[in-house]
């Protein structure tokens, strides 16, 4: 027999999961209530109106999809591709490269635009490409955290209203760290996680999804059998490819309607839920401030060291930062040194950039001067240990916390 | 801002979800760890190791799906499933017309084999069908909570390997609480949940796959575009329709090449680890016979107190009853003075049987002498404020355990 759960206290600087929020290790500690409980609904619907803050929405449908980030991607690619329908990504990274994925599987008729790994793809060809394929859905990685770029998003909306697409956003990496104005974008589906930004565990995938959206997913709703009313009736698009992630009827479940679909996972709602009262108590302004300087003291730091920092510095996360591994230094080493001598955590990295750069988070809890600081001067540390000449990071870093009086 | 989280304390004695054991919403408050820390690793495999013995098999591919129990149902099949494919489906109940909801969506050419509600599908009749159709899946719930029945399914392998058939088997409602001999069986895939005789929240799916499936999955492996390597190829069969429930890349990423797919869902594989801890320590026997004789004492009470107990005796779940709501009682007037006064859940019911019967679970850490006990008082007490002339079942129900010693 295994002992009990007695993880080592690592801090975790990677591109995500991040330590989470004492207070939502604590909310899921509070005992299960049954799926209808007027308590439980309560919760379910203090949740939407919580979310509907962190997303900056008006968004009547905010809710939590149960599972992974990347199942609140599929769940709104499913509900809102029909079989066919051609479909526009924006690509620049392996989320985008995992849109594609998930809309081959779905049988979608898409077309990229692209950049280089490193780069966003600017605004105007992405308004080019809509207008020259009139796709039915625009889809599009925010923060991409395998290249740690930010996609420019402000005039989704308008562009989709012109050529009369849907629109789906990941924000994921974003959600609760960099702002993610769903209703300024004019977005139809945005999506997140909780284990980045927002600082709770994976699990629970917060959604919000227009009224235009939901319209659209509600024509193509297909009450399952043994939970149909006598007098349901369907709706007359294509029936969606997924039961679990039939998005038209999670929002019966949600909806006052509480048509059963899943059993909601209760744990994980109510870290979602905390992980939303820290984000709005904290204050999203003052949240947003918090990562930008998290992000520009990492930048700081690492170029004091004497690294490279990784893409490009208009359009950087600014809660995670890509910084090249120096020639002669083996990259697993380093982070090997930094887990066994300093029970820190930094991040590999992915495809073509495997073994070339480090990605160093500093997200939700983690998004803080002395987490940083620490990080810096055993990233320091450890490369000095392997013969490489590093100079101070943890100093540049300080004056630029000092700078800003934070 | 709403205030923390802070449910009533309710006793939940209804299909699930149940009260969680203490244990298990301990062992959710230690924080997270990277997804690729050994630690992390470690548990994993513990987890791994953990659910053979909790599954009663010896299959390498045991797991967790992160989701609901309803994401390890649509994992399973639409893995299992090409489009095309012949899948027999047994059903008796909504959770056998949900695989037929979910082979619809994938497009699979399904045939039934049924039995009413509240009756199991014959064995030799499920052989026949499946001798006359060929599937490539038979597809079964081994006990529905919708109608408290569970289908025997001893010679569902060598039925299987008769006819050249895969089996997919939803054990949802009766791991941990009534045997599932999964290699006993010969089955090739089940799945669970954790809210019902694990003692677990919702979120978690356990899964376990024979050699046989895993081949077979693996013959659609397609790795995503963004983390495969320059020299991965592809399997020969049909890609599976579905990015977060391709097994074939959750299997690698549960494997020793740890290839990356989704962030596990860390305090979830927490919680999942420790309710199979919990069971193991018990023993399973021990656990199973804990579960039958919570069942009997409740169908004694609720039969006591002048009830008639739903379904047939020789194959129902022992973990959770069916009972009818006399005439001239309202079945919701009874649940909500059941909360309201006793801080007790017993849960309604779907389809042809809502507003018929009432469902009373003891399931996991609730499957105990006192918590059945009180639920029969309980009950007892809202039938005669609200007129009907019941009998004591307390005095039944202590009567048996007396009798069992237990």
């Amino acid at each position: 027999m295994f002992a009990e759960i007695d993880p080592p206290q690592r801090l975790l600087m990677g591109p995500g999961p991040v330590n989470a929020y004492p207070r939502v290790l604590r909310a899921m500690s509070a005992d299960l209530l049954g799926q209808f409980d007027p308590e439980m609904t309560g919760y379910m619907n203090e949740t939407m109106a919580l979310y509907r803050g962190v997303f900056q929405t008006q968004n009547r449908w905010t809710f939590v999809i149960d599972g992974t980030a990347r199942a609140g991607i599929e769940a709104a690619l499913v509900s809102l591709t029909e079989p066919g329908a051609k479909v526009l990504i924006v690509r620049s990274g392996r989320f985008g490269l995992l849109l594609t994925e998930i809309c081959e599987r779905l049988g979608a008729d898409y077309v990229t635009v692209d950049a280089d790994w490193g780069q966003v793809v600017p605004f105007d060809r992405i308004a080019q490409a809509a207008r020259a394929h009139r796709p039915q859905v625009i889809a599009a990685i925010h923060g991409d955290t395998s290249t740690t770029m930010a996609q420019p998003l402000d005039s989704l909306g308008e562009l989709c209203r012109e050529i009369g697409a849907l629109s789906y956003v990941d924000a994921t990496a974003t959600l609760g760290g960099m702002s993610v104005p769903v209703d300024a974008w004019g977005a139809d589906i945005v999506t997140a996680g909780l284990q980045k930004c927002l600082g709770g565990p994976s699990g629970s995938a917060p959604i919000t999804i227009s009224d235009r959206a939901a319209e659209f997913i509600f024509a193509r709703r297909h009450t399952e059998k043994g939970i149909r009313a006598s007098d349901a009736t369907d709706g007359n698009r294509a029936r969606i490819g997924s039961n679990y992630f039939d998005l038209a009827m999670i929002m019966d479940y949600w909806s006052e309607k509480r048509l059963n679909h899943h059993t909601e996972a209760t744990s994980m709602l109510y870290a979602a839920r905390e992980c939303a009262r820290i984000a709005l108590q904290e204050g999203l302004e003052a949240r947003f401030a918090r990562h930008e300087l998290a992000g520009r003291a990492v930048v700081a730091g690492a170029r004091a060291i004497g690294l490279a920092v990784y893409g490009d510095d208009a359009h950087r996360m600014t809660n995670v930062t890509g910084i090249f591994i120096p020639d002669a230094i083996d990259g697993e080493t380093i982070r090997r040194r930094m887990r066994e001598d300093f029970e820190i955590e930094i991040g590999t990295a992915f495809g073509p950039l495997a073994g070339k750069i480090w990605r160093i988070g500093a997200m939700g809890y983690n998004a803080r001067k002395h987490k940083v600081l620490i990080t810096l001067g055993a990233l320091e540390g450890c490369l000095r240990a392997e013969g490489f000449a590093a100079r101070s990071g943890v100093d540049a870093a300080l004056e630029m916390y000092e700078a800003s009086h934070a």
